[in-house]
């Protein structure tokens, strides 16, 4: 098997894990007013739940993300769960003694309900039909499977990017059952630009003739050139213009100019590649869905737009992560969380790691990050009376 | 006429302006080895040329601009040329004592020979066969403008954005005929980032059904919908994440949110307005073209990427000018070519302006950078041996 995973590597994560999908019976409202009558989660657990429920870590996912979040679905994989270098046996989320959930969101394409799912009410795909979600619904539908799980209260909700704006609203909305919320290069709403790059996406989605308003399954087609122009956009905002000069400069695939429009520099025929690749794995509505939760998302709006009044009900412990070059989630936008959470009189420790990595950095084994994480998690498994791995330490804490 | 300009902006403007053709019919061996064999450049020109043709400023365009600098072509027009905040009687290019040239740029689509000219060799438009330019073709052509109107040094040199880059190639391509260069908001090359953002913008067009191969002329069709992406993405790119946030914040059109995919946040209406009211008007081959020229720019390519050694044969005085909120050309990349100047040991003045208004800045009438712009044109005047206008100081220099 020349393409599996190296024994080194494989032996480092939570190794094979496989999903599980729960079905919800009992309908959901959500924010539109909208009712989903049923619906399925699909998620994976890494480690054990102990037995009073107290090491549980959520994971939740950002715009394009999904359950797989650590380990393998087989030895034959090429690589890991998107969050790998975080989670797993002496990582930051320690697998050895936190007990992990990872979901796909409602609206998502990789098992849980969504765009692509039948719709029990007309035997066919929802498609666009499929109701617009708020961060807040995703939260309610994380509780209803916290609670199959039997678990009462997080020991910490986690989150990078969209996903630490689920975080957020996990501690607004559910106070007495979270105890931790880590927040990575997140922010606490978008600003204008933000929103102006989720159209742009958005439009090239909708307006490329396959997409058909949405109902593209049914006619047997994919928005392919849309959803790669969204990616290559998306990608884009998601790298430092430094780590761009770094990686591509301006190279020539060629060594010389072709005076075409064929891609010809390094850096379009990456974005090509990726956006490629993406237009293939994903379904254009749930990115045309996600962008919206993105959009919408503002739980100081029913506060006056007073974020301190609104963090004030929060009961549990912060951390803040972010880093130097992100620009789409730029440092000052997690430091307006931070900020409000101080003037509210929360527990809140901060971090800005220093990273060429732009956006992305939240996803990648930087060491100083690596290092704040797993001192907090620690942090949190202390304060949940969790005891440390034997490995590590054989005594009980 | 009730749309009519009121009296008091027409009597600070040029007045009314009428364009020329000038045709010329000796060959252009471009950049790419292409020829074109004869073709027609429109401009403008405001003031009067003096005895010894030692008055003359070149105005160079950027992206999307044309000929129409200053002035009003009726007075019925509702808005003057592009950059009527700094040419006009009293103002930063004072037309009292300059005489100003500006033309649309090869490959344009406002009356210079471009993709939707007719080709000679074939009766028919030359569409996307119209030849990929470089920077330095226009500076070539612009050169034979400046014969043909009997200009052999031009007093300055002086444009925005890609404006700025025909502005550095003129004072190295032609050192004997440029006395001063004025750089404003530009760069010495494209950045990965920047060059990334130009292939999203262009496979938005290309991907258009509507292009056509870029034939949509001869379909009786226009790419409108990717002409209109193309720019809301630029048009996203020129303004800063605090000027999109005064301007619009998370202001919702209807007041509340409607969970559809519509528009629905200002920002969003903005650019769909701004994208197209641009896909009416301006040609999608152009658009293409002209974004290539900005990739390709990159003069320190010819002198093993020193940009030093590049700038060490230009003789010129230059003013270089940025402003803060400038991320698609942010002042580092003004900074670059102010220190190579300095390291070639010319003479250079640089002013990074405050201002919230992104790379639009530069076509905005921000009183530092008008105060910065004048007191430098002044100095053009004096070292050119250029009178003062008599309304300003009737004694001559």
């Amino acid at each position: 098997m020349p393409d599996a995973i190296p024994d080194s590597l494989f032996d480092k994560s939570v190794g094979i894990v496989t999903p599980k999908v729960e079905h919800f019976s009992q309908p959901l409202t959500l924010r539109s007013g909208r009712v989903l009558n049923e619906y399925d989660l699909i998620y994976e657990t890494y480690g054990t739940l102990n037995a009073d429920a107290s090491n549980a870590i959520l994971i939740c996912h950002a715009l394009s993300g999904d359950h797989h979040a650590a380990g393998y679905h087989s030895k034959d994989d090429k690589k890991p769960g998107w969050w790998d270098t975080c989670i797993g046996p002496g990582k930051a989320i320690d697998t050895r003694r936190f007990f992990v959930v990872a979901l796909n969101n409602l609206g998502g394409c990789a098992g849980s309900t969504g765009p692509t799912s039948i719709n029990p009410e007309t035997g066919k795909e929802f498609g666009p039909e499929f109701p617009i979600l708020a961060v807040r619904d995703w939260v309610n539908s994380q509780a209803r499977l916290a609670d199959v799980l039997g678990i009462d209260c997080w020991a910490a909700v986690v989150g990078g990017s969209l996903g630490g704006m689920q975080v957020l609203r996990w501690s607004i909305q559910f106070p007495d059952r979270v105890k931790h919320a880590v927040v990575i290069a997140s922010a606490p709403k978008l600003s204008a630009q933000n929103i102006a790059f989720n159209e742009v996406a958005r439009q090239a989605i909708a307006k490329d003739p396959d997409f058909c308003g949405g109902w593209y399954l049914q006619h047997n087609t994919l928005p392919k050139t849309g959803l790669m122009q969204a990616r290559m956009l998306g990608h884009l905002t998601y790298l430092s213009d430094n780590a761009m000069d770094q990686k591509f400069g301006r190279e020539l695939s060629d060594g010389k100019l072709n005076f075409s429009f064929a891609p010809e520099f390094q850096v379009e025929s990456y974005l090509h590649y990726q956006g490629e690749k993406f237009s293939r794995q994903f379904d254009a509505n749930t990115y045309m869905l996600m962008t919206k939760a993105l959009d919408y998302f503002d739980p100081a709006r029913d506060h006056n737009d007073d974020l301190v009044a609104c963090l004030r009900q929060t009961t549990c412990r912060f951390l803040v992560v972010s880093f130097t070059t992100d620009w789409r989630f730029a440092p000052a936008r997690s430091e307006e969380i931070v900020n409000a959470l101080m003037h509210a009189d929360k527990d809140v420790s901060y971090a800005c790691i220093e990273s060429e990595s732009g956006h992305d950095a939240f996803l990648l084994p930087i060491p100083r990050y690596l290092e704040v994480f797993s001192a907090y998690m620690d942090s949190v498994a202390e304060h949940c009376g969790i005891h440390k791995p034997s490995s590590v330490n054989g005594a009980s804490s």
